[in-house]
């Protein structure tokens, strides 16, 4: 006999994760359940680096970052020459870090700067459609987690609310998440520069400054929760200590929640890493998950496969 | 023979203003059509005060305000002999201008600082449950205009996601949001203090900090429509000078646009007033509609009827 919980996630291995899952779906989502939420509560987060696409050896918004810094080098030959673009361009990751991971993420904004979000746009959809993931061979769009899509849909179908909240940059991200994971750009939080507004032959554009306005990590996270959804998710699901203030949050609401956390652990089909993953460590949120009842998913163990 | 755009808008009287949105909406909504938008793009954004409720004789955050300033007076006698509240508590509206709209602004999160994001929305909603406005006699809520009712509807129906972007406090505006537009409160963007994550019994809670987020005016809405929609609307709705960059960034995309602009003119029904009204004057956008394209909208001309 087929039934639904057995056609659902089918990229899930069965036992307790999946479990976990169809069986919270279920409570949130049934009519006189005593753990039934309205769809209108049924908002869910999602880190995306690590969480929804794949992050090592590096995350795909350094790749994008790369390429456009050997555009700007073409321009201005003394750009690679100055911190931190200096560390970037030679890999030296160490005096990367040692800037502090704010200056790394204005390292990344940077060479946003002085664009209109439509130039911005363009650049980033010519890149997305051209360039090639040098572990994958394939387009970036396509290092996205096969479970993780299924996991969205399963969601939505069930009348859940999907967002990003990543520490990525919150334009880049919109470029692709309509196609890869069927989520809408306004549905996106992420990190931001300011924006002004500028005239240009009597038209209204928004330019993206140099300025930071909020690097969307750790607390901040579920600050940008609060500043763009005005409610407390009842699902998040992230990879990092990153994440661990945004799962601590929604389990910390009244009622049915669900905390899950990817645990990078399958060296033979994606890469096996967590704490000694310098951009985005995993620690603290696995060594308290069971104290904070958060459900820790391996890859290995709980995905049938990992990418589409 | 009764047509779809003969029962459309029924509160709105027949005339070029109704035809234009009915003609819009048309034109953006029907497949094959040259002006044609999907629908993730129709995204259309209201103003608030004065635009979808009445914001005379004074805004409703004002008369929230006012009680809050009461009850916190009733606890610390001081509070009403420093200013701004000693201004405000004397309806002294010169003297608090002369502050600066800011500081105005700062007034209202005064009130609401060192809460908890659940706290608040307690306060607010038996405040909303309770108090009546003065010169309508009804619940603040009974102070939207019907026929802005219809138009959000309207657009809905045609596949419009719809934003209210208001100068008025964002926590405040979605305590009623769903209820009164139907609009949810993750579509709500707004004036915003800074919130902080603080654990509490082991619990995570945002809280509101007395520390000015956004004050979302002017330039701001369009920069805070970038941060939050990532897109451009097709659509916006204002009623003031605080409108007038989001009506221009609206008109000043690609294909089919439609900005509109809500004169009060209306002293027998709601009340007559533009230029002089101190706190969210109408000068500017009215002077310069024609040259802008915006549609000016007369309460007196082309409303049916103003309350439901």
């Amino acid at each position: 006999m087929t039934t639904i919980s057995s056609v659902a996630l089918p990229s899930w291995n069965d036992g307790a994760t999946r479990s976990a899952i169809i069986d919270f779906v279920a409570r949130v989502a049934k009519q006189g359940s005593a753990d039934y939420v309205p769809p209108s509560e049924r908002i869910a987060t999602f880190d995306n680096d690590g969480t929804l696409w794949s992050e090592q050896p590096l995350q795909v918004q350094v790749y994008f970052l790369a390429d456009r810094i050997k555009q700007l080098a073409a321009k201005d030959p003394s750009i690679p020459q100055r911190q931190p673009f200096k560390a970037f361009v030679e890999h030296d990751f160490k005096t990367l870090m040692s800037l502090g991971k704010q200056a790394a993420a204005e390292l990344f904004f940077a060479t946003h700067a002085g664009m209109s979000e439509d130039e911005f746009a363009e650049i980033g959809r010519a890149w997305f459609a051209s360039a090639k993931h040098p572990k994958y061979g394939c387009a970036f769009t396509q290092v996205a987690f096969k479970p993780q899509l299924e996991l969205l849909d399963y969601l939505r179908k069930n009348g859940f609310k999907t967002y990003i909240v990543t520490g990525g940059g919150v334009d880049f991200v919109r470029l692709i998440c309509e196609q890869s994971y069927g989520i809408p750009r306004e549905q996106v939080i992420g990190s931001s520069v300011k924006l002004r507004v500028e005239m240009r032959d009597g038209c209204s554009m928004l330019m993206k400054t140099p300025e930071l306005g909020s690097f969307d990590d750790r607390e901040v996270k579920v600050q940008n929760i609060g500043l763009h959804i005005g409610r407390r998710p009842i699902l998040a699901f992230g990879n990092s200590d990153g994440d661990l203030a945004m799962l601590r949050y929604v389990k910390s609401g009244a009622g049915a929640r669900l905390a899950l956390l990817l645990q990078h652990d399958d060296d033979a089909r994606e890469v096996a890493y967590d704490r000694e993953f310098m951009l985005s460590p995993l620690a603290e949120a696995l060594d308290k998950a069971t104290e904070y009842g958060i459900t820790v998913v391996s890859m290995k163990r709980d995905w049938k496969v990992v990418f589409g």
